[in-house]
């Protein structure tokens, strides 16, 4: 299976998803800087692939780490996992892998130096695994909620380009596959994520997608083209609003105008039971750049005033069900998955 | 004033806005067949526009027309007239101008085709004026609909580049201007004419423009920061059903989510009164390449499928009044409209 992030002899292993869909390259990150410079950059982009990617970037600071004694180097671990939180702002599950490492030293910190690092190289591989596995489940789930001949609707990417493998509201849909009659796939600007990676991912596994601009979805929903959509997620907060690529909470409005079901795909660490609602969640605006230009050209009328916020805010009252890979969901059911130490 | 369309010299002489915002350029058809083109290649576009461009390609035919015989030369007028309703389907302003030649003709076959040629020089000169003149009046009757503050969202490009001058739901912007704090312009994928040809339009004048993404309306509407959507028309079906640019459809569902008036922006030219309802439309089905390439350049996966339908129906129930040049109506009032011979 094609991972979108490894780790292989001491470093991390990315799909440059920039270069996507043209070419099918891979980054080697040999340290934590050029994972941040990875995130930034969006080499590497969708929330499980950012925690499993930050968390794997923690790795590689703490196995550098000169160190000699546990409180320096636990001092140092602290610096660099702050550095790579400042990575990206609203995905949850950056904040979750940095801490999930963090919490594993803090747990072992009896443990010499030497035993701790050789211990993290199996917390590296386990945490990769573990995310394949999650999407697995959120698949199979999810899969019970589509029927046959279904015409899926999804935004953006949430495929196995956004997670190691197999992806969250794409691994529904890989679940569902001999189900799936079609998937409406939302160029999604201002990158063009649903264009660019999610057309490449179907196309190579011949799931029949057709890519529409932004605008086309509800005219598609009113001719009865579609019959649910799914999305994945940056953060959800405990009452089950959500975060996600921008455009998403138009979908769930013109899901909701037309009683088409709306479900949001995403494993349990996207969950933020921290806050109580969607207010709370940080919505990173990103370069005016993207909107402005394509690939170094510029596309608009010069000079013109612009926004870009990379997310909107979806409230939990527009979503049928969450998926995630301990079940399926409503919003406001969300509190049976706190874990009880958070 | 700049006119989108003019007539000059027996030229037809337009603003070629396939080469805006970078460069402000004419280009002189002198013949019907360079007037096809030209629509065709969309460098004319907006129903109004298209209107007089296509009357006025009619006056170029009848000009060139040799024959001496009045029959034969209205059979020859009447060829030419298939001829450019062949050019775009769902604006009905093209058909409109077309036949409001062929009328002129018929209602004029007793004079000499000499003195016929002569009243057509004064009809284009005529249908050039009215257009502007519809527009100053739409601008009159919806600034009264904006109130002070107001922040307007506008899709497509329904501006002076869409009529002779002034423009239709940018007309209404016009009028309105010392009250407008924001004029937000989707950018309107997969042509962007709002971000190229609205916003320069706006820039050009002054007016604070902001160019959004067409997935970013919804964001915005729910935060509070649209009081008001205007869009132009391709057709208006007798019922109010309102054919425009694709992606209007899902503003209107936005808009009445919100709560937000919806209006459109169109002179009567622009209604269908011989169809009951927008399902009777014929929707523009346009190259697949508008959507996968941009500037020549593909930007989306190779060989993915797209559909690429030019507009969309936004059915009367959603929208709150249609701003006429004769008054300010809600759809259901249409009929009052209806000229007595139609």
């Amino acid at each position: 299976m094609l991972k979108t992030v490894d780790w292989q002899k001491n470093q991390v292993v990315i799909i440059d998803q920039t270069k996507l869909p043209e070419k099918l390259s891979f980054l080697k990150l040999k340290n934590y800087k050029q994972i941040l410079k990875a995130i930034k950059m969006m080499q590497v982009r969708g929330a499980p692939a950012l925690g499993v990617t930050a968390a794997l970037g923690v790795v590689l600071g703490a196995l550098a780490i000169k160190k000699k004694e546990t409180a320096a180097f636990t001092k140092e671990l602290a610096r660099i996992c702050r550095y790579l939180k400042s990575a990206r702002p609203t995905a949850v599950n950056l904040f979750w892998g940095i801490d999930r490492i963090l919490n594993f030293v803090k747990k072992n910190q009896k443990l010499s130096l030497a035993e701790l690092k050789i211990l993290l190289l199996k917390e590296a591989r386990q945490i990769i695994e573990a995310d394949t596995e999650a999407n697995l489940a959120i698949g199979r789930w999810g899969q019970q909620l589509i029927g046959k001949g279904a015409r899926v609707l999804t935004h953006c990417n949430a495929g196995s380009l956004a997670t190691v493998a197999y992806g969250t509201a794409l691994g529904v849909i890989r679940a569902a596959r001999k189900k799936i009659k079609m998937v409406y796939a939302d160029e999604t600007r201002p990158r063009l994520q649903g264009g660019k990676l999610t057309a490449w991912e179907l196309m190579r596994e011949k799931i029949p997608v057709t890519v529409i601009c932004d605008n086309m979805a509800g005219m598609l929903m009113k001719q009865g083209a579609i019959d649910l959509v799914v999305v994945g997620a940056d953060r959800i907060a405990a009452n089950g609003d959500t975060a996600n690529k921008i455009g998403t909470y138009s979908l769930a409005v013109l899901a909701k105008h037309h009683k088409i079901p709306f479900y949001v795909a995403a494993p349990v660490s996207t969950i933020d039971f921290k806050i109580k609602n969607g207010s709370q969640i940080p919505i990173e605006q990103r370069d005016f750049k993207e909107v402005t230009h394509l690939e170094g050209r510029r596309i608009l009328a010069p000079k013109v005033k612009v926004i870009n916020p990379a997310f909107d805010l979806t409230p939990h009252f527009l979503i049928t069900n969450i998926i995630t890979e301990k079940g399926i969901f409503k919003p406001i059911d969300l509190a049976k998955l706190k874990p009880k130490n958070a």
